[in-house]
């Protein structure tokens, strides 16, 4: 593919700016408030949390979506302004005309985000004094300490570029995610922002980030909780003249470009897990179909036996058979599947496989990434989800976070 | 009713005998093997995993009660017997056998039980050594030793026994369970066995046990994960000369008894959850079926994130409404909702009920055990779940339980 992926770094996306400040909302020693500006020539596509349980903020984003076109996404970290009712929703409609009233544009051009805690109200009075300073500040230049300010219990930020030429000219794709918990599948289950300087008409926009995170940010389970707030923007400023036209050789090469854009966030959301300590990508192969590789892809990354088992580097391949046996799947041949952990098969006729050794068992375990792969002998469909261990930590994450 | 229960008791069962031993399969320094004796006016039923991934001694103990009656009970801890394949089930045959051969009854009359590791081994030399003395030492007075001998990462043995009148005639009802981690619906994901001296046809016997498991054993869960092993047996000795007809007043309380003995066995069992803290109640009322109570039921004791909050005694309600809110039901109105903590009520019309405190929130999760109710305004079925909260002890069990 003619891409690059540059891991870990914000380049600058021509017609997207960004500020972020310290509102004081929650934290008080650092930044927690953060503005995207779209440029005019823009357009936005968005995806949102599936959980019926939906935040304030994702109330009104879907709203002012459908009503106009965004051009400035809010977004606070440390108060999920979830739980709130009515009030909640007026607080955030009322931090969309406070944006709104400053860079002189609609309400519903302002979309709002919040991360955090669930279940406080979210003062207005911060965003108040805070949202002057942010629309004072935008620039171009300032995706890392953006990122930064959306992170909850996150420990480090999460940004990935990628850049490639089309017709000849540079095109950019820069994306940011926070996210440690509460993710699952279905949807995003965290918040992430991505941006491009192509021009690309709404609907194949809205095609391509959902394609994109299916393969992405639906494929990552951390605790298998999904949370109330959680999105997923793709931005499209324009900037470069260049336009993206369906079904051509220059929408593919995109489409690549930010399915792998957006599996390294994934990624790098999944290795900062809460309490993570080794990444594990779950493979489903040979299943009747996608849908019940996907339920036993779950079933190994849902189990808590397993996850504890990961964390200590312990080869229970029995543990990992049992949470195949759960599994709600039509067929299921446990005599004929086959598990391996990267190229070392534990699993075959029902048992533990003859050539298999605890010592190479272990030796996969010790590493920081590997695989377990699941060979159902049904089918021809295949999934991976990508998934994490269960430590000490997430349990002292977890349950001090409100403390 | 009129019955009496005895926690933490097991009162001796005519017609039943029992023997512990330690075999040194796993453990060195306890009893590690068991061996239940029916008397042959007896009758047995019998409910097990429905893991598809099923261990040897399942698999065996089904076929034999298919082929004959069983008499007698063989059970070892610390090694489960599971993918193991062929030779694994030959082990349980053979383990049988032994039995069989001390006893003089058929292969057929006896089952194999097994709990512990997964994927290993068991070694038939310890069990030839240990089934003699087993078989000699059988006596009625023994529950407590049987049940500590069944004990795998339990802290305290599980025992109750119930006594009640029929026909002025006195009918015991004693049970044993063992079960920590691995606990979840469908099906027990323990060993437990009951036993009577009432005289019961065995149709009966089994839709009794069965009516039982649902309101138990069916309805706890600590981790989400569910075993390759676990079973629940009914044995009816039939010495007390008291048969119990169906439909009549005798069978009602019966079944009575035998539920609360059974409920109270499961709440030991959550009691006990690895590294639990606290025994929570997860009701859920006004559902528009008994199934979509289940599963919002299930939704919250699954959620690692609630478990978490528990543990800390952190009534961050949110985490719960969250967890309803990605229950997979059909109909779900989160503006109608109500969540109450015992008699606190945290959530009304979508967000944080009015008269709601943090501190009688507090109040109620410091206690050791309590209630979370949640009304769905959607019909009028309920259902109850018991699970326990999730820390650090639970991450230090599994994650060390093989080392």
């Amino acid at each position: 593919m003619t891409y690059q992926l540059h891991q870990g770094v914000g380049h600058p996306v021509p017609g997207i700016r960004l500020a972020s400040t310290a509102a004081g909302i929650r934290y008080t020693d650092r930044d927690d408030l953060c503005l995207l500006e779209l440029a005019t020539t823009g357009q936005v596509a968005a995806v949102f949390t599936q959980n019926r349980f939906c935040a304030a903020p994702v109330v009104v984003a879907q709203q002012h979506l459908a009503a106009d076109t965004a051009r400035y996404l809010l977004i606070n970290a440390g108060n999920a302004n979830a739980g709130t009712g009515a009030a909640g929703e007026q607080v955030a409609r009322d931090s969309c005309a406070l944006v709104a009233e400053q860079v002189g544009c609609r309400s519903e051009q302002v979309l709002p985000f919040s991360t955090g805690v669930i279940g406080e109200d979210l003062p207005l009075a911060p965003l108040c004094a805070a949202v002057p300073t942010l629309c004072a500040n935008l620039t171009e230049d300032v995706w890392a300490s953006a990122a930064a300010s959306i992170m909850t219990t996150d420990t480090r930020l999460k940004l990935c570029s990628c850049t490639l030429e089309i017709a000849g000219r540079p095109v950019t794709i820069t994306g940011m995610a926070k996210g440690s918990g509460m993710i699952h599948p279905n949807m995003a289950t965290l918040l992430a922002y991505i941006a491009t300087d192509a021009q690309i008409a709404q609907p194949v926009l809205q095609q391509m980030l959902q394609t994109a995170v299916v393969q992405s940010f639906n494929a990552i389970s951390v605790d298998g909780d999904t949370s109330t707030n959680d999105a997923c923007v793709l931005l499209a400023s324009g900037a470069s003249g260049i336009q993206i036209v369906p079904d051509t050789e220059a929408a593919a090469r995109m489409q690549a470009a930010l399915n792998v854009l957006s599996r390294d966030l994934a990624y790098q959301v999944v290795q900062d897990g809460e309490g993570a300590t080794k990444c594990v990508t779950i493979r489903v192969e040979e299943a009747a179909n996608e849908r019940e590789a996907r339920l036993v892809a779950e079933a190994i990354a849902g189990s808590p036996l397993v996850k504890t088992a990961l964390f200590a580097s312990d080869p229970n391949w029995g543990r990992i058979l049992a949470a195949v046996g759960r599994a709600p799947v039509a067929r299921l041949d446990i005599q004929a599947l086959r598990i391996w952990l990267d190229q070392v098969c534990i699993v075959s006729a029902g048992g533990r496989d003859p050539g298999y050794t605890e010592q190479a068992g272990q030796q996969v375990l010790c590493q920081d990434a590997f695989t377990i792969r699941v060979a159902l002998c049904q089918g021809v469909a295949s999934t991976e989800l990508l998934t994490c261990d269960l430590s000490y930590d997430y349990i002292r994450i977890n349950a001090d976070y409100r403390s």
